[in-house]
């Protein structure tokens, strides 16, 4: 057998994050009323790549880009769904975790990358739960290790098969040298409150814990014999599904394929537009506002076409595309293109619909979809112009970036599409739904430890403000003018692509989150940043590391020292 | 001129930690009444380990090591200090942060572990100005750059002089292709509350930022023109002094010379004991509790000789010791030795006397050893045996350790020096002076998000509790009896010994401090974290890469995918 190092994947291919149920190789959707099961059954001959094989419900990034779709279309298309029942459709195990051989051959950058968005599922599982009425339950019926567990974690409840065999574990460091890299570790004591000492003990036993001690240590919610088994799952996904705040005789809104042409420069789809400059390491992102005024009610706007939601769509798919394919792009700059009145007057739409099952969703999606902007590790740019649109949801785009830029005054080469100077204008959406994984808005956090400042702000609210007045209030960071203007956005992304990516991604990761910290937080800024570090030693990635050794009946090497 | 890698330093003398004034090589103290200077003023060729000299007043851990000296001897030794002036004594440099050439030629594990010292001096310097009542003063006469404006945020005021030429940076970013190692993003964003697009100019610009901006952006609170500065500096010194609550009219206790002998397999002092077992990769540390009654008065207890006090320094100076000079000896086993009722009474006389000036001291410096062992990479175990005091203060001990042990009824090989079972017992102690960096106590921590658990605890204070009751109120994770007691504390210790260092490191760090985040469980979680992993990339230590190749005239090569 070959060693694991020496089939190093190659990820040659462009990962495509576009996929609908009928497409699915590994997950089964039924929806039946208002408790819907997603069932894991992963077809082993179906990786993403070629030289491993998905054993025991084993995953790689293709299994978990049909869940996130999975998740994703449950509260889009299925309003009349209450609750979700994950379960296994292979005997005796739940599921095996992130595969291993995957991982082992993995250049370290996709391990990261691989673990970052299965990191979003899990949360936006959990953001389901939350927000959309529907509840997560984990019906593991057979033994669940390493994510096979994170994936229930990320569940509401966790139900496990009572049969003195199954269990769950976090086998990551006894067996691979590693951290769950999902979240494991801080649901373990954020979440169930598990006791640190039993904790830090059932993550050192690679057979992990079943039965009544699982329960007793709180790893799961309650341990059911087989033969009480359906009859108990169903019972508790109806109790989950009468909590539910969803609607009843409410349709769905079907998620239409996404339009998108990819050449070898540039991405483009309805909205949104990405021009990649290989030689600066740089891409440049157009999103368009809307071309229309919003329907007159939300009712009228139940449909994919629906802008807010076809443009978080385009962006969500935009950021995981060159997240994933373009990892030496390391500088996206954002600008908008349209009316910030009609940007408003769709945000109004949402927001004074909040209440609409539908409504609710397209803010949480666009919360979500900016999130993962947040923990993306690009710099992030805003280049303010005359012309766009930075108002209101879309200001979130430059309130999101490492730096922005707005053009003081009109550009005097009169090829440009306006002779208004470039404004921005903040919204009801920037002020509470569209918070950041810490807890507060992107403006709160901006302004963190500064509540003069964000007082200043908020009172100016609706207003087009011109770039002199958005530097003065701190929304913007730099002003200058037509004769300055292409000098300074060219030095901006061209010192940034000449300093460490390391570095620029450690420090995004730090400054980004100022103030509070959360449980997506901490898994995302504490755990991550720890286990990319762990990712990264001979240790566990070496020659001799438990993560290459793994399998190939030798022992891991290790240096002693501890860091 | 030799490569930085040429030179690797080998470090392979014991670092000593043992210092004070008449030795300091690198620092003047001067005690002046109610406000206090200490004036780096490096001596460049009184570097720790050959191969680099200490230029622009740049340091290394041995300049740290009396860094923490002074400080600690302030608030001991001299009580009528009220506030505490940081200077430099070199023209024109206030302080150029960690000397490079020894950080490019240092393993990363003494990057690591230097970083976690310095942070923990930065800790102690706000711990002083919070807890003490001695404010700390950065004047800042000169540019501080990278760990110098770094010791600057750690103090409560910090003056620059307005000089056209002195800034401070952050220059780690662009220079070095590293982040700043001590604290110093974190404190820029939740401290000074500098904007976070600000913030991320400021760390990318090399020369930094002076003057009225570096004011309007809070990196320093005043620039204070030359003519005026020393008037100034003395102004504000006393403005400072003349909030503190510390005593007046008191007299110092001297830190008198610690004893201590090392041999290769043991290090003693009067209370506390350490055996190396370096086949196993293990320590064993007892702790000797009170010999005697505590003085009657917490005025008869002011000496170094006080049982809490001097327990507190040996226990500070062997963590020190053993995570700098012994990194193969993975695990730390606690026990302890004595009568639990005279460290009770110990305690109680302290925490009587909490508005004393000296008992306030004694109590935070236990409080910081303890926060020490929390961020320390070991796996700790604690093993209860009969005869043991883990009671009050000794008993955090035991709740710092990552899992314990307690025997159930007593030994039956007669040798033992008792018959009676071995006790818990919980006190004042563990009920709030304590804290972790959490702003938790380590009880808290462990019950968080089991309120009905903590309270069960709670409310048996005082009590003697065996083996069993303890552990079902969960303050113990395992309760062997004899037959089982040594192959249960072999196995513990030998399977932590297998798994990977790298690994443990990564588990201990995330499950010891469940729960919210301070300030300082940032800079320890989630930016040291960050810092390990960049410390580890090639991107900064390998042969082409930024740390490696400063100041070669060679620009570093950098591995463009971002991760």
């Amino acid at each position: 057998m070959p060693q694991a190092a020496e089939t190093e994947a190659a990820h040659t291919e462009r990962v495509e994050f576009r996929v609908s149920p009928d497409r699915y190789r590994h997950w089964k959707l039924s929806a039946d009323g208002p408790v819907a099961t997603l069932t894991m059954d992963v077809d082993e001959q179906g990786g993403l790549v070629p030289g491993y094989e998905l054993k025991l419900n084993s995953y790689d990034l293709g299994v978990d880009i049909e869940l996130y779709d999975a998740v994703q279309r449950l509260r889009f298309e299925h309003p009349e769904v209450r609750s979700v029942v994950i379960t296994s459709g292979k005997p005796k195990i739940f599921c095996a975790g992130a595969n291993i051989r995957m991982l082992a051959a993995s250049p370290h950058g996709w391990k990261v990358n691989f673990c970052k968005f299965t990191n979003e599922t899990r949360n936006g599982i959990e953001d389901a739960t939350a927000n959309s009425g529907q509840a997560y339950l984990a019906a593991v019926n057979g033994t669940a290790s390493g994510g096979g567990y994170e994936l229930a974690l990320a569940c509401e409840h966790i139900m496990l098969v009572d049969d003195r065999s199954s269990a769950v574990s976090l086998p990551e460091l006894p067996l691979l040298g590693v951290l769950p890299g999902t979240g494991g570790l801080t649901r373990v004591s954020d979440k169930r409150h598990v006791r640190r000492d039993l904790a830090d003990y059932f993550s050192t036993k690679s057979e992990g814990v079943g039965g009544k001690k699982a329960v007793q240590w709180r790893l799961v919610d309650e341990a059911v014999p087989r033969p009480r088994w359906d009859d108990t799952v169903a019972e508790r996904a109806a109790e989950l599904a009468s909590r539910s705040s969803r609607p009843q005789d409410a349709a769905g809104v079907v998620l239409t394929p996404l339009t998108k042409t990819a050449t070898d420069d540039a991405i483009r789809y309805d909205h949104v537009e990405a021009r990649l400059d290989r030689d600066a390491g740089r891409v440049d992102i157009s999103v368009k506002g809307p071309q229309n005024d919003p329907p007159a009610s939300i009712d009228e706007a139940r449909s994919a076409d629906f802008w807010p939601l076809a443009v978080t769509r385009e962006l969500d798919d935009l950021i995981l595309d060159l997240r994933t394919n373009e990892p030496e792009l390391g500088t996206w700059v954002f600008r908008t293109e349209g009316s910030p009145a009609l940007v408003l007057a769709h945000d109004e739409l949402l927001l004074s619909s909040k209440e609409d099952w539908f409504a609710n969703e397209v803010l949480h999606y666009l919360k979500r979809t900016l999130r993962r902007l947040d923990v993306t590790s690009r710099s992030l740019i805003a280049a303010i112009e005359p012309g766009s649109c930075f108002a209101g949801s879309l200001l979130e785009l430059a309130l999101a970036a490492d730096r922005s830029f707005q053009l003081a005054g009109v550009f005097e080469a009169a090829d440009s599409n306006t002779d208004e100077p470039a404004t921005i204008i903040l919204g009801e959406a920037n002020l509470g739904p569209l918070t950041m994984s810490n807890g507060l808005t992107r403006l709160q956090t901006r302004f963190w430890g500064d509540e003069a400042g964000y007082e200043a702000v908020a009172k100016r609210k609706n207003e087009a403000l011109e770039a002199e007045d958005a530097a003065d209030l701190g929304l913007v960071t730099f002003a200058p003018d037509d004769i300055d203007w292409d000098e300074e956005i060219r030095i901006a992304t061209e010192e940034r692509s000449s300093f460490s990516p390391d570095a620029l991604t450690g420090l995004e990761a730090n400054y980004r989150f100022a103030g509070p910290e959360t449980m997506e937080t901490k898994i995302f800024g504490r755990l991550t940043a720890w286990q990319n570090w762990i990712f990264n030693r001979p240790n566990a990635s070496g020659p001799d590391g438990a993560l290459r050794r793994f399998g190939t009946g030798q022992r891991a090497v290790f240096d002693r020292k501890r860091v």
